[in-house]
């Protein structure tokens, strides 16, 4: 699933009561989007609203073609390679070319969003439901000398030099299947457990830190409220031990400062097989709407 | 050489006539600057400008304190890591920490230009005269799935896949001491002889497709002719041998393309150990001045 293919086939697994589900891979520079959410009745810029701009001309569709996505992304947060799907009338598809759709999506996009693949999704495909998990870096110049203006928009400089192995002993202290309530921005009827895979830090050969964070899914703000209570420790204001406090808090805490979004980037999304695809969007389904507090099914 | 010290030590190995010349690592990106020159009488943006205000600031100098670079880059060319050395009244650095220095330039200079390092410059240092060697990188996307929006500034979007072998077989006929008249721009009384020591193009893990050129030093977009000319090989409008054909001109051809500037980037000049920083810069300001058309001496 790393890289799409993108094929000119006629194929149409997906198709269902007259709609083909197309599945989309996108990279973008976060820095001038107001995030990825479409927000109706303004007019503020955000990748949705460009990419379903894009679309709907492209297939000169007469209704909106609404996107769903993988990692909804925050105001100033970049992605890689995030994934959404769109379904669209297939008649809009009869005898089009997918790798022309792409040229011309490319052509129509701005600078800062990037179309990278698109194809019929495989039966069963479900942007936001069927990921297994999701990958984020954070990058951080922590000297001077290894701070480069080219890539300025994706990392976050920091004025004091970080201890990377009391930032890689508290990511220990995160993992696994937890209440990730501390971090995370509550949502009415929704749970803040989250089952975190990896949380490492380490030193690049150009010398930038990077702080790698996957998890099943995450919370609103849980990835920079994460990066925000390393860079605490990292930098020798909190010890190591006070990770286990945060873990043992029911509710957000204005202790944990969330990191700034220019250092965020989606790095990847992790899917089943294809044969998969289907049962893990329901189970992720039922799972992400067990309310707060219940202890959540763990992922397969 | 490959990282400055910062040393906050009063040493001044170099001190001459009330003077101390100092030695600068910088990087930029290239996009907004009219290249690295000042452009005197003009209110032009170039690099030099930027940092010579901010130097001439932070050291309360009341004449213009010139900068000498080691890679003249153009408009839209960027910089890893450039070389500098200017020259100070020595009685403006007394008392003054280096690194203070460092950290006020920086508080000075826009996001776009970085100092990475300063320091008094080792007797002999001349940014100009005394590289045995630039590295240059010219970085393409010819995938829609390899463009990254976070590095469209640094990167070409090429619309054809290219032939990274044929680029190969076409920079190995480029290496070693020639007359590269035919992508230079001819300036009066200076030779257009280089040895050219790489001329490499590789994929990298991220599918970005990179050419490493690097030169004992560059005629005037010498670099961007060079790799216009790989261009027109890679995506099949030109064989190989035409490679010979353009070494036995005599001057500058408008067969030869020259590359956009936003793909390339000074990646980092080589310089020799300090005891022989004097020489080379006396071997290089001769060979440099050799009038156009003779042969040079080989380097070293």
């Amino acid at each position: 699933m790393g890289t799409s293919i993108v094929t000119s086939e006629p194929a149409n697994p997906n198709r269902d009561g007259g709609f083909t589900r197309l599945r989309l891979k996108l990279a973008y520079d976060g820095t001038h989007f107001h995030g990825w959410a479409a927000q109706d009745g303004t007019d503020v810029r955000t990748v949705q609203t460009e990419v379903e701009r894009a679309l709907a001309t492209v297939l000169r569709g007469e209704q909106l073609m609404r996107l769903t996505v993988s990692g909804r992304t925050d105001a100033g947060v970049h992605a890689r390679e995030q994934w959404a799907h769109a379904d669209v009338e297939a008649a809009l598809l009869d005898g089009l070319d997918l790798s022309s759709l792409l040229s011309r999506m490319n052509a129509l996009l701005p600078d800062d969003v990037q179309l990278s693949a698109v194809d019929v999704a495989p039966l069963g495909f479900d942007a936001r439901f069927s990921p297994v998990s999701r990958l984020y870096r954070y990058r951080l110049s922590d000297r001077p000398e290894t701070a480069d203006p080219l890539r300025r928009h994706e990392v976050l400089a920091v004025d004091r030099p970080l201890d990377i192995p009391a930032m890689n002993a508290a990511g220990q202290r995160l993992l696994g299947l937890r209440d990730f309530a501390a971090f995370c921005r509550r949502r009415e009827g929704a749970t803040t457990v989250r089952t975190l895979l990896r949380c490492h830090t380490s030193r690049t050969d150009d010398g930038l830190v990077v702080v790698t964070v996957q998890a099943d899914a995450f919370c609103h703000s849980m990835v920079r409220s994460l990066v925000g209570a390393l860079l605490d420790i990292g930098q020798g204001r909190r010890g190591v031990a006070w990770i286990d406090e945060l873990l043992s808090q029911q509710e957000r805490t204005s202790q944990v400062q969330v990191a700034p979004a220019r250092g965020l980037t989606l790095e990847s999304v992790a899917f089943p097989p294809d044969e998969e695809l289907a049962a893990q969007a329901v189970r992720t389904r039922r799972r992400r709407e067990a309310p707060a507090g219940t202890p959540a099914t763990p992922t397969g």
